[in-house]
């Protein structure tokens, strides 16, 4: 594809949150924990090494900035950081707010146990607060 | 502590193969998968934003570059990265190679089955191929 547009799947899992200046923002519709989505506005990224140097700096710029507001308004105990990509081959990175006592804890949240969407008062209220943190 | 030194559950199931720039490389003692962990050689860093942004540039730099060399010795249909943290909190990135049928496929490796370790030379033979690769 020549232009940037979202995996399916990606885009029946989560809700858009922003576009910063390389990533699409997505919220993951799992209310079980704080978990945003980046995703480059690039086409045909499959790995880390599909993206110009330059737009790795942005993503590591743009992951971390994600992590510590995340972090802020959750106050997870770790962020967890991953970027699999095995089910869904669009370059994407996923940081998520984990903490002692969540379902998947200490393992990774990715296959764990289905979703557990939010209501509609819950996600608008987690994208408001996240957008006035960052 | 204020020198760098390798979390004990790092040193006990990886092998040094190289100090890069920023990053300790090792290699994760499970010979089911090609699987490198990158561990920033600075003091006290749980996240990535603990980390200084020209930091920051080498990680996203070393990692890319670690990524593209597991794939090529290995042949991985996809690489996976992931900054978990929640056993282990000093920070650490896997680079994992993977592919259809690996016992992990296509969930995530951490937490899934024990380890299978190298033999010696089988672990020499990979250590060497990355170092000749990279």
């Amino acid at each position: 594809m020549a232009e940037f547009t979202l995996h399916p799947r990606l885009a029946a899992d989560t809700i858009f949150v922003a576009n910063w200046a390389l990533s699409r923002l997505q919220l993951m519709n799992d209310s079980r924990y704080p978990w945003l989505v980046l995703v480059p506005r690039r086409p045909n990224l499959l790995e880390f090494f599909d993206l110009s140097r330059a737009d790795r700096e942005l993503l590591i710029e743009e992951l971390t900035r994600a992590a510590q507001c995340l972090k802020e308004i959750s106050g997870s105990t770790k962020i967890n950081v991953g970027a699999l990509g095995n089910q869904v081959p669009q370059l994407h990175v996923h940081v998520v707010g984990r903490h002692p006592g969540d379902p998947a804890w200490p393992g990774p949240v990715w296959g764990h146990s289905p979703a557990v969407s939010y209501d509609a008062a819950a996600r608008d209220a987690f994208i408001a607060q996240f957008l006035s943190a960052c």
